[in-house]
């Protein structure tokens, strides 16, 4: 029996090698001659360019950059294996995710975006043809101004001088002059890897979405969205509601004025992740996130690989560590059966040291279950 | 699709029908038409009366007893319906049951079984030819010495005053006189159904394993164990090791004085839910209880449902709201598969609220995941 495994990581938890190997070894207690295909998968977000390097057959890069409150920080990037264009993997979160901003600092209005420049500088300096940006986790809402900055443009308040770091600044953006930016960018192809539901602005925009779980007030998040209609003016264009401009923090639409093209996240990572070359060997696929909820059609790890495992006809079984509200919308998506690897009343925090050792014996059990029903025909 | 659903109740939740109900409510949301056989089980103890009364289309009989602590309370038994012996259910539970015994007079060295004896005496009231003793979620210790004296034998200490209330008391028994026993224990047969691996003596026996959970400290539990040690030795023959003469007490030792027959409970109580009968016509057996665990196989109802079932031939999938330690042990009495109803992490007092709820909606995922594996083949 052929199984494809292909998770998502767990957040704050397991990155998704991780889960993929914890699940493995649930289905060899109980299918010993079992083969297991391993297609680890990520969103573009925290661990991307890790995985993606691996799964390529690629290296990581590490470089120190500019954090997302100024310091700072060690990051990464990633170079990718196998044939094609040379391709690097920026992962914004490795220079301004949220998970860099302490828990102190957390104010999007003044984080920025301007390691995520220094990456993809540091990136054309191994002189690479095409540029990777992996969106999501992101602890800014600096519309990418900080990255436009690193890479040599200048952005001038009313008095031509250089407005200061974050989000909150752009109120007072005048002017937008590109005539230093890196000249490599001409011939480097920058893709942006976003969930094409985020936008920079209005209702759904940026900063009334995300801005409150990045640790902005309801005042912040307001002056946020104004100063980011102020940017999106000031980028022209309809950057203000392209597909994917608000995402990181309007990263999207920043990048989007240099030319970098926005793509549905999945469309491009999961080329690399050969998933659908391997599908047609599976028997039975399953996929894994922290959450299956009513938001996993939205985009998310398990409805992705189920739209694409059902292209081919095969069953699919997602485990997540919570069940939320409307989860049964996944079956029109193409997830047969989902369970969750709880085994007891148990705490969060509990649940997400030993997710691990869950997702073994949960796979265990779910696996027994699917035998029961092959045993009834 | 046929399906045998033949819960547990769920301990301070649910009781077993309700637990049968959620689950063939969770059943019809994935398999439209089935066929469910609801056979909710009960082990003797708590909710025994009323669910075989029920399951007979017999009728449940109010009666005021003698509670655990001298203080009346209003109790019942059953008349079961159906063919055969005119028979009564007295539930232990319901006249001495750890329930009644409010949590500061938690000492099982001054409880007393009096009212079980006066449930008997009501029953034979009305002529019954067989009395079946339930026994489990007992709150007293007192080797059955009060439900004797309600049914007219006198424990008398050496100076031949009758013994006070409770286990304690029973270390100055000196003689006991049963010649005043109500005569119709002649012809009515008692039969206590109990779980045989509870004995009333020695390092496994009554006083040190369940002491404690009903109370007892430490010096307690001595104390009763040597009282228990005496009250056998009155008793005479194999009583302080016979199987289930620790039953609820040690309540199955002093009614085997009086020349009932203890029976392991299954064996009895089974026969009055049918179960064997209607096992051949099943695709699947659904079980439950709240949990399990390596326990499971020593007595409790999912257990003794997949031991049946497998004579059968026929699958068996349990449902816990706890998989607990060594759980696995249960593959080898023939439970093919189990699952937590836990969705997600949760205190223990919030699924204990939603039981119903998590029951239907584990239920729906688990058969999903059959469905799954019947799609395989």
């Amino acid at each position: 029996m052929r199984f494809l495994v292909a998770p998502s990581g767990f957040k704050e938890s397991l990155d998704a090698c991780a889960v993929a190997d914890a699940i493995a070894a649930g289905i060899h207690r109980v299918v010993p001659g079992a083969v297991v295909d391993k297609v680890p998968l990520v969103d573009g977000g925290e661990g991307s360019a890790k995985a993606l390097a691996e799964a390529t057959g690629g290296t990581l890069i590490p470089a120190l950059v500019t954090g997302p409150i100024g310091a700072p920080v060690p990051s990464h990037f990633a170079l990718l294996g196998g044939p094609g264009p040379r391709t690097a993997v920026v992962e914004m979160a490795a220079a301004a995710g949220l998970r860099l901003v302490p828990k102190g600092h957390r104010d999007p209005a003044s984080t920025t975006t301007y390691g995520v420049g220094e990456l993809i500088k540091a990136a054309l300096d191994l002189g690479v043809d095409r540029i990777l940006v992996g969106c999501g986790d992101s602890g800014t809402s600096d519309g990418g101004a900080g990255a436009l900055q690193a890479l040599g443009a200048r952005i001038t308040d009313e008095h031509g001088r250089d407005i200061s770091r974050g989000g909150a600044a752009l109120i007072g953006a005048g002017a937008i002059d590109l005539s230093e930016v890196d000249p490599r960018l001409d011939k480097a192809e920058i893709t942006v890897a976003c969930n094409p539901h985020n936008v920079l602005c209005g209702d759904r925009g940026v900063a009334r979405v995300f801005g409150p779980q990045k640790g902005a007030t309801p005042g912040q998040v307001e002056q946020l969205a104004a100063a980011l209609d102020n940017w999106a003016g000031l980028l022209g264009g309809d950057v203000a509601t392209i597909p994917g401009g608000g995402a990181s923090g309007g990263l999207g639409a920043g990048l989007h004025a240099l030319g970098a093209t926005l793509v549905p996240r999945f469309d491009v990572i999961l080329d690399h992740s050969d998933l659908d070359a391997r599908l047609p060997y599976a028997d039975l696929v399953i996929t894994a996130e922290g959450a299956i909820d009513g938001q996993t059609p939205h985009g998310k790890v398990p409805a992705e690989v189920a739209r694409r495992a059902k292209k081919h006809g095969k069953p699919v079984i997602a485990l997540a560590g919570t069940i939320g509200a409307d989860a049964r919308v996944n079956h029109d998506v193409g997830i047969d059966a989902y369970t969750s690897i709880i085994a007891a009343p148990v705490e969060l925090d509990t649940a997400i040291a030993r997710t691990a050792e869950l997702l073994t014996d949960a796979t265990e059990r779910t696996l027994r279950l699917v035998l029961v029903g092959a045993s009834l025909t």
